[in-house]
């Protein structure tokens, strides 16, 4: 199977999807400098916060492979990334995953420089690039493993939620039902079960990180896992990533999908929860607080509002560096409002007298009454409460009977460091701005970002 | 105040405004012939059903003053008039209040010309042209009557929800509260009351209708009675009704008042209900069931949760020929799928480099991934436990403790003839095909429709 790819690398060499031209034309941008990428990250033809925080750390890992910094000492060598570096950071000055990145690979060089002690000055600027170069690419590989692992974390918790078909279907139809030993067996006879369908909001996969993806990155997983019905994703206004970025994504994949708007999910699991055997809601996050708050896309919180009075599951999928250990909930997190003209106008390929698209031609229309007062929230906040589980790279925490999430157990480390240790002054200044991730072994990887 | 009018009329003088320009233009086109209005209703310049049925009678009402009929005999005055009426019923033949503003004005000239025994033919014809413009002026009438009415009942319900202040507010800021006598009394002490929010969905409004509206009737008498905060509107995709419509009365009539995306009304009232004391949500309805169940824009029922999970009103403006006391319930209400292209397509004035609207070109523009399979439902059913009332130009149904409607009281002749007297045959006939409204003396109004 072909999978999308938003970034591709290999050593020497780096391509990236020019999302800009999405969903009407594909074409990848040759990125073989840190200009490039900072253009390409600055005019937002890459977006989601891994995939800019890779392809800046990717860009000057080319550079190094073809030693265009033509440096003779070791110091040079060092000076040279780290100045790159901070001119990549402004590229998206407030990508905290970006910052993140940079940080990790600023010591990671310093640190190889520092146990470098030969007196080969050409020797030892080859490992310091080496060093990077690795560093960059371990971020790319660490992205994607998550990834990959909350897919199938996601699926697996999902499975355990169907319950085996009673009485056997005749003639099962291969595309409503999937048959196979009940989760958790070993040589168990086979049980047969309905397949489920999903609803997701906003774009959460391939194109905002490495590949696979958080949210889609479950469903790419249910789809290969044979288990998925439909994925119904919302349009997302006003930014509308779900009918752009997540509708390709769908159907580059082939995963048997359907989009709606952002006001039909309600009539959706009305209509059709039996019917389309609608399991889940699953959304990605921006952050979540210590107390299992999600803050995420604006409507995610109305979605979750509607899956619980349906009696659906309703699914958060973030890598464990979206946990936000410091912020104790919700209430904490700020909302950004953006600008008005984000819902009074849209951005589309112009489509002409005979219905077709010309993906060369792009107009803005009003679509609103452009005198009207705007409310423009950028995310909104999902309590905790209303979430059944958060699925990480580690596995998923499920809302407790007491209604708590516990992320100790997950990350016993940062909890340790983050929470018991009670760092006052971390907590003070992280506290409601950005998202406080300091570099311990247990967070290299990068959470998502607002676009 | 100025107040917004779709439809100017005065005998002999009719003009509509075009709604394909709003709301970046406005323009009246006048409507001196049946050809000239059956244009303006195919070609949707003029919508809303009530508004429908109010152009095409009033347009020969204006032909019948100006005696471009040129009938010398009765019969054939009556002859002129049915064919007429037989032509514009092929404007727009699903509109089923047209139908039957086309079925009450036969009948009132049908009736008048038996009536009329004078031998002077000349007098005859006056006297069948004078029945059909009274019958068309009366529909004019009983539609801003009723719309009225619906504002008040509304707008006085609300207040009633309301509890004073305890606390008296010094130096009242007058944006925020009104100091009057409790409700239902007369010369009791004034008291200070809050001012209340509301959030709209769709289109109800003086452009649907002859003038003021419904559910954005009670919004406007709510504003004029000094009782609004804020009127908050949703986008209502995927037409926008709400952002390029309802924006646009809400600025002509200077009502303050704020635009979102239909998926913002979840936090909305999470994080405004307290400070906007946002009341109620008011919706129109194409069609309320016997037991109260609302068919309504995509989008209503989902709003009529949230509603419920935050303990806000959930109210339904309707005038009663709305109420179908043929339909039992919402289940048998049919609900149409509409094409692919409303959601993934949109058109609008063009905005240039300089954000300046180009209010004389308009364009088409792709929104989404053109191949993404779409469920486009044109409305929902908000089952009758979601509502708190009905508000009809009689008065207010409210959800009784056991959680049920009561229509009876409300319309006794209707419901004797309807239900009670189990006219099996109609029953069958119009089950869940178009509004059942046989033309009692109880039912002169007409419904909203789709668009």
């Amino acid at each position: 199977m072909t999978t999308l790819e938003a970034i591709k690398y290999k050593r020497g060499e780096l391509q990236v999807l020019d999302q800009l031209k999405l969903p009407h034309e594909f074409a990848y941008d040759n990125v073989s400098t840190c200009e490039e990428a900072f253009d390409c990250i600055k005019s937002m033809r890459v977006r989601g916060a891994p995939a800019i925080a890779i392809v800046a750390a990717l860009a000057l890992a080319v550079e190094l492979e073809h030693k265009k910094d033509g440096t003779k000492q070791k110091a040079d060598t060092i000076k040279y990334i780290n100045s790159k570096l901070d001119y990549l950071m402004l590229s998206r000055p407030t990508a905290v995953d970006l910052s993140n990145a940079i940080k990790l690979l600023k010591k990671k060089v310093a640190d190889t420089a520092a146990a470098s002690l030969t007196p080969d000055q050409t020797l030892a600027c080859a490992d310091v690039r080496q060093s990077y170069i690795d560093g960059a690419e371990k971020i790319l590989e660490d992205d994607l493993t998550a990834n990959l692992a909350i897919g199938r974390y996601g699926a697996e918790y999902l499975r355990r939620q169907q319950m085996p078909i009673i009485t056997p279907v005749k003639d099962a139809d291969s595309l409503k039902y999937y048959t196979t030993s009940p989760p958790g067996t070993q040589g168990a006879p086979d049980r047969t079960y309905r397949k489920l369908s999903v609803l997701t909001h906003c774009n959460t996969g391939s194109l905002a990180t490495s590949g696979h993806g958080t949210a889609l990155g479950i469903i790419r997983s249910l789809h290969k896992m044979n288990y998925l019905d439909t994925a119904y994703c919302t349009e997302t206004r006003p930014y509308n990533q779900g009918s752009r970025l997540t509708a390709f994504e769908l159907i580059f994949e082939k995963i048997p999908s359907t989009l709606i708007t952002d006001s039909m999910a309600g009539a959706l699991f009305s209509r059709m929860k039996e019917e389309k055997n609608i399991s889940a809601v699953i959304v990605g996050a921006d952050r979540v607080a210590r107390n299992g708050d999600t803050a995420n896309k604006i409507g995610t919180y109305g979605l979750a509002v509607l899956a619980k009075y349906h009696g659906i599951k309703f699914i958060v999928a973030a890598p464990t560096t979206s946990i936000d250990l410091y912020t104790e909930s919700g209430a904490s997190i700020k909302i950004e409002d953006r600008a008005q003209t984000e819902l009074t106008q849209i951005t589309g390929a112009v489509v002409d007298k005979n219905g077709k698209v010309d993906v060369n031609t792009t107009a803005r229309v009003a679509i609103a009454d452009q005198r009207i007062n705007v409310w423009n929230p950028s995310f909104d906040v999902t309590p905790h409460e209303l979430i059944d589980a958060i699925i990480t790279e580690k596995g998923e925490v499920v809302r407790s009977s007491k209604g708590t999430f516990n992320f100790r157990s997950l990350m016993p480390q940062r909890w340790r460091e983050q929470v018991d240790g009670s760092d006052e002054s971390q907590a003070t200044t992280n506290g409601s701005q950005g998202l406080a991730t300091p570099l311990s072994d247990e967070s290299t990887q990068f959470p998502m970002e607002s676009i």
